[in-house]
């Protein structure tokens, strides 16, 4: 990042000239500096959280400063679910999985008697529940395999176009956190590449990511299932196979990471148990790294859980912040606002 | 891409002054139009070759025009071996296994007696070719796997720092194709993301792809092994297991660029059937796209093979670039230069 001593002799009208040209040219306009974007989070009440933030930005963008890290060794990696998005009452993408059941069980009259299929169709929670991982991945499969990577692409577009949040009753891509979305922007103008790296299915975020996000399907990272190359017909596709290839949880976050990004991130973001390793791998390399928790605080604009949660279960990992310094929000008191339609 | 057009208004002199300022504030600088680039090839020779890149390039980046490619999707996929460097008298990264294997020995006197170890510890590449693909996989392991990532990428770098070529007596990073160094910039001048998609290692190519090449490591697919993760007194490590990952060669490359890359490219550079799948995955979707073979022809200036080579053999590839309009690029005829230090 250039600061603004650089400019010595050049005249400030022509230099106000060509900054103003700059978006048209190369798109967003990085700024001059961190400190020049202390309003970048208009949607964080002041606080350690929030310093905490910007803190650490500026330390690792002052140019001759002992953090500085330079521009391409400036990655960051978000979590998704409840840390980018609501994953209350349950996943996004569990959701996806029932609706998708419900309106392929018409070519499956044998559903119906069939668990954990019959329970979706019948709403019987407890059943589902009861089913384990073994009967959600056999959900999941049914759901996510079958097709070519472009008919899934567009079968989760069209869900996502007409599913609406049950308290919310919005679009789940209207539940994101306007305080995150704020974040990822800051980042990205002080030289910031922004990644995803979610539990949640890499091929279910990438059509949406970039719209939503800002961040291009390339610089999302989750959990994925094989798929076969064939040509049909002179035209080739990509089959996805009922078959696990990579769960990008826990242990697998650092491993995703390195994999795809092949480089440690100096910031990262998460909420729940399933992200300790990647906040582990992220800031215990030496050097001033930002580890950040969402704790969801706040029943009443969203969600209040941890510990006991079953989804985005938030305990080993909230002792470890304590124990590494890294930030933990509460959103009831850090958040001006949650959501963006607020 | 914007166009000179869109400037109507704007002093000529100040925006040349904006445009001066541009590298300092955000690095190499996209240029005007894909026009004023005509002479940023300048090691091709003129030719169907040359004009086949150039000619698309502007198809694709003329804004209002029929084949006009918003930049974000402007993605390009460069195989390594062969197309972007040397890969005779055999693969880099097998002589960095036979070199580790060599240095390694002192630790393995069992190694004297057994094979393929034997083989390569005296130089019998006979005995050696004989072992098979079940052979070089246990040296691949011995060599790639037993220590954490960071450790890889030292070793490598390394080794890159000493290793010289047979023939050529210069190190492996300066045995890169001129012409091709040339299209790289001139892609990502236009508004390209380059990426490297090789059967070779990813964390063989990471540690220097973006010193040599100006390719990231995020923007690097290969074959891998499988990582495990640790915490090792308090740090987190990946340590690296002797287990195939994904072997990113044939169909394995459109497998590998929709995980990494998730959407599908627009040109694609290849040199033997290994990247006949990728090719065509990104040429037969409909839409201008550049497929483009680098077909050895030129023993003198660097090697001349195709169909019957051991190393990057071309020869489906090659009948499918005629049936397909892929360029085939005529080393001998279309580059001024192979290297650059010529």
């Amino acid at each position: 990042m250039t600061t603004p001593q650089t400019f010595f002799g050049v005249s400030r009208r022509i230099l106000i000239s060509s900054l103003a040209l700059l978006p048209a040219l190369i798109g967003p306009l990085r700024p001059i500096s961190a400190l020049a974007q202390a309003d970048a989070l208009p949607s964080w009440n002041d606080g350690p959280a929030k310093a905490s933030i910007t803190d650490f930005v500026v330390s690792i963008t002052t140019q001759g400063g002992p953090d500085f890290v330079p521009a391409e060794q400036r990655i960051a990696v978000f979590d998704n679910d409840g840390t980018l998005w609501v994953e209350q009452p349950m996943y996004v993408q569990l959701a996806f999985v029932l609706d998708r059941v419900k309106a392929m069980a018409p070519l499956h009259p044998e559903w119906k008697d069939k668990q954990p299929f019959k329970a979706v169709l019948e709403g019987d929670m407890k059943t589902l529940a009861e089913s384990g991982e073994r009967g959600l991945l056999e959900l999941g499969m049914v759901t996510h395999a079958g097709m070519t990577t472009d008919e899934f692409a567009k079968i989760v577009s069209d869900w996502l176009a007409t599913a609406r949040h049950p308290r919310f009753k919005r679009p789940y891509t209207e539940l994101v956190y306007q305080p995150m979305l704020e974040l990822l922007g800051y980042l990205r103008a002080n030289g910031f590449k922004t990644f995803i790296v979610s539990g949640g299915g890499i091929e279910f975020m990438r059509p949406w990511s970039e719209q939503v996000y800002g961040v291009p399907p390339e610089q999302v990272v989750g959990s994925s299932i094989k798929t076969r190359f064939e040509m049909r017909d002179g035209r080739p596709t990509l089959f996805r196979l009922p078959e696990v290839n990579f769960i990008d949880d826990k242990t697998g976050k650092p491993i995703g990471i390195n994999e795809h990004i092949g480089r440690r991130p100096i910031a990262a973001f998460g909420n729940s148990d399933g992200d300790l390793e990647m906040l582990q791998w992220t800031t215990l390399s030496g050097g001033v790294r930002l580890g950040l928790i969402v704790h969801h605080t706040d029943a009443e604009r969203e969600y209040a859980y941890d510990r006991q949660s079953h989804f985005g279960k938030l305990d080993i990992a909230l002792d470890a912040a304590a124990l590494n310094k890294w930030t933990v929000v509460d959103m009831k008191k850090d958040w001006k606002r949650v959501f963006a339609f607020e």
